[in-house]
């Protein structure tokens, strides 16, 4: 290893490669120290990571690229025999095309910084997450982030137009198409995005932007059984006409604690959460309901838009489809809904604790998450499981207590919230990925055939194994 | 081949295996007939298309999958020594969920049929293009079709959740995923998707549908300079709200001859487009303008929608942006301004031609057009050349007139068209793909590496070149 270090100094210079307290670094969401690598290595751009790359090739040393380390999958641990390849360096906006509508970025860029100097040019960013002031749009782009706005933008998938990447084996795979339609051969981009770092180091990208909206609209409801979300939602964006961009649901045993608990110390740093959660006051609306929805919707026309907010409100009221709501009338009565959706943190006080991200079909939520609690009772029956998430997309991030804080406690309740997805046609990852966390259960989401594909793409990108090693497949 | 025809019919019975005039077929949206396969394999099912795969992996036997045959790219062209799979008998829409807005079907559905179905059920496909009545869902996706909606709701590719294709060798890779998001693994259809069969046969997809949008407010606007339109769009964008879901542009030399010739007999076999133009009526607006637009926004409020795109026009008008307009007001003024946009066909009266599909960014496309009428001059004065597209989507058809029939000619103009793009970061292709016709020019739009990590996937996935041979790549 002090050989291979030599060689990567003589290419990158000193400040390229960090040792000191290399091994003291956080690599999740959580604050948890899995980086067990000698050193950090950090790249002042593409070429030297693309040198870099040859040598490690060569040499089959392993690496394990680090964006933010925000990720919930232990995405970014690193073992002793692996060495850190952090973008921290490589932060430079490239470039803004406010005619083309385009950002050209470094992979180190915080998502927060991209979406700031989007609205600087009177332009938006369409992907957010709570931990946008830390994650990388590297990360973001490689793990296919999600987070709050999926239901109208799509994912980070839809918000990258082109993408460069430095290969395994030192190559620079630069695709940065800036347009929204090339069908020049095949896309390859999307291979890249979402393999969690195993095919390759994104280094640069082409982002999208959108036209700001400049009405945002809010309300915290209340519904009293499942299948009037799933009826909500429907009405909501039929009658909302494309405006809606929030459909965040909180079951009551979530709400409850968020909405109550003060959020010392929030893991996932997100500068919203953590300021308002630290003084959350009353709650918009009481904790008796069992289920709560956070509505937003973004337009261009603040009468008509709050008008036809209201209208879908009334109606839905009307019809029984919720039974209590309340209206955002400030940006801060806004941020304080927010703030209770994006308190995780809360979740902390039923340590040991395991948050899962499954999705699955609307259609198919209701019976699997009676089954999910059927085979959580059959472990314990006072088992604390908090549940919020995006129902729009499909997507839930369920918390279930362990009994005892042992794998054995955790693997059990892994299995029953994962084995009742299987014939549901869910995902055990709506948007965290697998990393090292959930590739035991990738079985659950994936037939044998995906699997052996997903192994053959491995292998022809990354042949020696050196990229995130042991990370999402075997 | 008789002995291999013999093992098909084994596999498939006498009425998978047409013989009969199966050279006759045309194989693309001119109505070009290029198929001289011996032999046209209609599998009823999944199942015995990978049966007939494995039997012509073994043998080295090339085949082409045809769908709807409307491609303009020489996709579809097969030789004496290849066997056409067509998916005609399987047309079955499998299954719609209108709680989780997905529809299941297989891959020989027609896109109109899809259209219908989802309308039927009170929500919307959003992919659209003239060949609808003719072109096949698994075609669309094969070739990540564009069209008219693309920037609203994306292409082909957005509109895909799950993908059941038959690999070169015949296994299954069923990857249905019916989820907005899924994050387990690899996200192996985007492998497919605009891949043009050369990596895999699809034969099965889940569709993401919408929310219908009730009302569509239309115009057709002029302005007298390309930088207005540019302008004009992020107006329009910015104003609507979220609501603007077509902008298709024509420059003068189009719109003069689409609006007055009559649409005999349309190779794109759009039902809407060939009824409405044989009694092309009066032009909406006069010829004599620069450039034209038809704009497009859906919505849910037929009042605030209209009052806002008025609005919006208004201000365009009173900063100059559109000299002159005319809204839409019956859904007959609004397909005969459709007809116009459509009337494609009309360019044939100056055959020999060529129809160009490039893209490039916005900020590039008024200099980039510039350049390559400076090089049609350098050929000759006074070759026809017709513009019209995608403006929202940097997407441009040229259709340029040939000085004589012959590849010379065509090769010259083809050259003029192309060069300019390399320097721009433009495509040879927005949403037409490669096929045999453009993949002389691929080098223009992509570097040596991405093509030579096509060529890996190409070799990964069909080791024995078997799948649409000699297209895309080389």
């Amino acid at each position: 290893m002090p050989q291979m270090l030599d060689k990567i100094r003589a290419l990158v210079g000193s400040e390229g490669v960090l040792t000191e307290g290399a091994n003291h670094r956080t690599t999740d969401g959580w604050g948890a120290q899995e980086c067990q690598a000698s050193a950090i290595i950090r790249p002042a751009n593409t070429a030297e990571l693309s040198e870099i790359m040859k040598l490690c090739h060569e040499s089959g040393q392993k690496v394990v690229t680090h964006g933010g380390c925000t990720n919930m999958t232990r995405g970014c641990v690193a073992g002793e025999d692996e060495l850190v390849i952090s973008l921290e360096r490589m932060t430079t906006i490239e470039a803004i095309d406010t005619t083309n509508r385009t950002m050209t970025v470094q992979a180190g860029v915080p998502l927060q910084v991209v979406q700031e100097r989007a609205d600087a040019n009177d332009l938006f960013f369409a992907l957010d997450l709570g931990a946008r002031g830390t994650a990388t749009i590297g990360g973001n782009i490689a793990t296919n982030a999600g987070g709050n706005q999926v239901i109208r933008y799509g994912m980070a998938r839809e918000q990258v137009l082109g993408l460069e990447v430095v290969l395994a084996d030192g190559r620079i795979l630069s695709s940065m198409n800036q347009m929204l339609k090339n069908n020049a051969g095949y896309d390859l981009k999307h291979l890249f995005i979402g393999s969690e770092g195993t095919l390759g180091i994104i280094t640069r990208a082409v982002l999208r932007l959108r036209p700001k909206m400049p009405v945002c609209t809010s309300a915290l409801v209340a519904t009293d059984q499942f299948s009037s979300m799933a009826k909500l939602l429907n009405h909501m964006e039929k009658s909302l006409g494309g405006k809606l961009s929030a459909f965040e649901t909180m079951w009551q045993s979530y709400y409850a604690i968020a909405c109550h608990s003060s959020n010392i110390s929030n893991p996932m740093r997100n500068p919203i959460s953590s300021d308002m959660s630290n003084n959350m006051g009353k709650p918009p609306l009481p904790d008796s309901y069992p289920f709560y929805i956070l509505i937003e919707a973004t337009g261009a026309h603040q009468e008509s838009d709050s008008e036809q907010f209201l209208q879908a409100l009334d109606t839905a009221l009307s019809e029984g489809l919720i039974i209590d709501a309340v209206l955002a009338e400030s940006g801060k009565q806004q941020q304080a809904m927010w703030a209770i959706r994006d308190n995780i943190p809360a979740l902390m006080s039923y340590q040991p604790m395991v948050l899962f991200d499954v999705s699955l079909p609307i259609s198919e939520m209701e019976s699997y998450l009676e089954k999910m609690q059927q085979n959580l009772n059959a472990i314990s029956n006072n088992l604390f499981v908090g549940i919020l998430g995006h129902l729009g997309d499909g997507n839930l991030h369920v918390a279930v207590q362990l009994s005892e804080d042992s794998t054995a406690a955790k693997k059990a309740v892994e299995q029953a919230v994962y084995a009742p997805l299987e014939h549901r046609g869910g995902s055990i990852s709506g948007e965290h990925g697998i990393g090292l966390e959930k590739k035991p259960y990738l079985h659950f989401s994936r037939n044998e055939i995906e699997i052996d594909v997903m192994r053959q793409l491995k292998q022809l990108f990354d042949p020696e194994h050196i990229l995130n090693y042991d990370k999402v497949i075997d």
